[in-house]
């Protein structure tokens, strides 16, 4: 079985029109880089959504070139006869809004100025990325209703925002370790990340595009995310409390853990943008999925899609108890739901690791779908 | 009744002596900034120190100053009628070597440049901080058993550190919210630290005292740890999601936890030294009560001491389990032991503030530790 892609730019909002944002202001035009993977049927009603997680990007599956190294970020999840069957189903992810893998975010142009848009970008919220979405898959591709749309993370957060927004057009959803609103700590650390950035003089006030410097705050941001990613036992059975051989009376770095995070801020600086680093986990931060409604009930109230949705024990960042907030209310709503909330030491990142125990659970949850849609 | 205080400095490891470091290297001379309350007896057998935690000082209970508006940091804990009853003890507290309030660390002038030690001060450990603390109590007060010595993190640490070294010296200790070693998340959250001080420009590894800049980078650093001290929970019943008046979509920081880091993190840079910030992290992370032992089980067979140890449900820095595994250890060793997990959301500061939980249960222990000593 060959794993049939396609890549592509769409472009919307383009002039005179422009896509009305959430925070009231409006941006146009707005590039949108995507992949599909497998077929789109005659029907159309074999499509699946994936929404990328914060850092992640357009390409899931498979190698976008033959001589990568590294297949797409999502490739145990994504092919045929995985859970995602392209055999099956047509798989379309796009770039978020405000991110910076092709579809328009801060190092993007800024058609009336000839500059990156930088720090004058709008504020984009998860509403916003969902809308995007929304007009790729109705005008790229004619879509009328999706089969189901899946992503973990800022990814699930998209999802359960397209349900409450545009029941009509979804199936089914499949919010992976994700929440309606961040907890008050997941914000600070957020905003530890954001201020690395704006304190490191390299970024100047955004405007760093020209001299492409190495951008030492925007990996401090990285290692501390990095951290609420994984589990306190987690990096026990990872690192324990091992060191380099040289003296552990050193000031510098000497344990391991301190050298992978350095490892990981660093090689995140190659494929990252710091302006795209503080928009995204800023609309992570003010997304609440109740705004607009009288409540989080009243916001529930419209999901009439099914729903499958996993939380893993040890993510700290997205704590299980907001997801079964949820699950009880759409259980009232005599929403058609199944939560399982696996054992796992993989933190937050469980959802991109636990293959073995997520990838039953979706693809079953898939031909439900199916034989009732 | 009134709080009997007095305050000096003592003087150690004068020429041509000098304290040789766990490190290898040598130091002297070394002031050790101290504070006592109530009085010694005649037998010199109700004395008890106090190990102050990584941005506490000397400065335990009452006033320096009548006009001062706030009392010393465990004020509840020590005076007249309280757990530390001063009608009774003789309580002792000195500034941990390394740190920035009068004891020698890397703002203090090294006498043989005229200049700051800064970062030119060897690495100092907690096995250091007590062996300044045993010079203090010997060659000053004349004592030579401690009928307790109490502190919560690392003064916890130095707690553990004394019945380990000196089992002759201490009729029993009280160890609260701490370990034997940190755990990689620890380590991780104290390197995110130490390099958001580094990766500040006015840093100048470590040569800014002469012009006293506001370091950005240490009150991201106390930003941080701020997190980690306090619980997801807490943060929860706290703070919730509120926000500022002005609108949530701006890119600046709009909800309160995130005013309330940045009050913390100023506050804190006026007060504390980034350099000693770099040193006292670090003799957390290398802390292992077991280093020089065959393992923590040889370690702790050293131990003698009456114990009474505490953790708190919530603390995730220090989390109970690590308390646990010394409570059994010392259990299998008929070490007269009494542990107490309590519940609270207060996370790991709620040593310094859950008293209502925790004075009676000192109390009575010291009632015990006195009848029977």
């Amino acid at each position: 079985d060959v794993l049939k892609t396609q890549h592509g730019v769409f472009r919307i909002a383009e002039p005179p029109h422009e896509l009305l944002l959430e925070c009231g202001e409006k941006l146009g035009p707005i590039d949108i880089d995507w992949e599909s993977y497998g077929e789109l049927n005659a029907e159309k009603n074999n499509a699946i959504l994936v929404c990328h997680a914060l850092t992640g990007d357009s390409h899931v599956a498979g190698k976008a070139d033959p001589k990568d190294p590294k297949t797409g970020w999502w490739d145990p999840m994504v092919g045929p006869g995985k859970p995602l069957d392209t055999n099956k189903y047509f798989i379309i992810c796009s770039n978020i809004l405000g991110g910076c893998s092709g579809t328009t975010g801060p190092s993007s142009i800024n058609p009336r100025t000839g500059q990156p848009y930088a720090m004058t970008l709008p504020t984009v919220t998860i509403k916003d990325m969902v809308n995007c979405q929304k007009e790729l898959v109705e005008k790229k591709f004619g879509i009328k209703k999706l089969l189901s749309v899946i992503g973990g993370s800022i990814g699930g957060m998209q999802v359960l925002k397209w349900a409450v927004l545009y029941p009509e057009l979804v199936e089914s959803i499949i919010p992976l370790s994700t929440t309606a609103k961040l907890t008050p700590q997941a914000i600070a650390f957020n905003k530890i990340g954001r201020r690395a950035i704006m304190l490191d003089p390299k970024w100047n006030n955004g405007s760093y595009y020209k001299d492409q410097p190495e951008l030492d705050g925007l990996a401090l941001a990285r290692m501390v995310a990095h951290i609420t990613y994984l589990s306190e036992e987690g990096m026990r059975q990872k690192f324990g409390r091992d060191s380099r051989d040289h003296s552990i009376f050193e000031l510098n770095d000497s344990f391991e853990v301190e050298h992978y995070l350095d490892h990981q801020g660093y090689s995140f600086i190659k494929r990252f943008d710091a302006n795209s680093y503080i928009y995204l986990s800023k609309a992570m931060d003010i997304f609440d999925l109740s705004r607009n409604y009288d409540s989080i009930e009243a916001a529930l109230k419209r999901i009439n899609a099914k729903v499958l949705t996993i939380t893993f024990t040890s993510d700290w960042l997205f704590p299980p108890f907001q997801t079964e907030e949820l699950v009880e209310i759409l259980q009232k709503n005599d929403v058609d739901i199944e939560y399982h909330k696996l054992e796992s030491p993989k933190g937050h990142d469980a959802f991109l690791i636990e293959y073995k125990l997520i990838n039953p659970i979706i693809t079953s949850f898939l031909q439900r779908v199916e034989r009732k849609s």
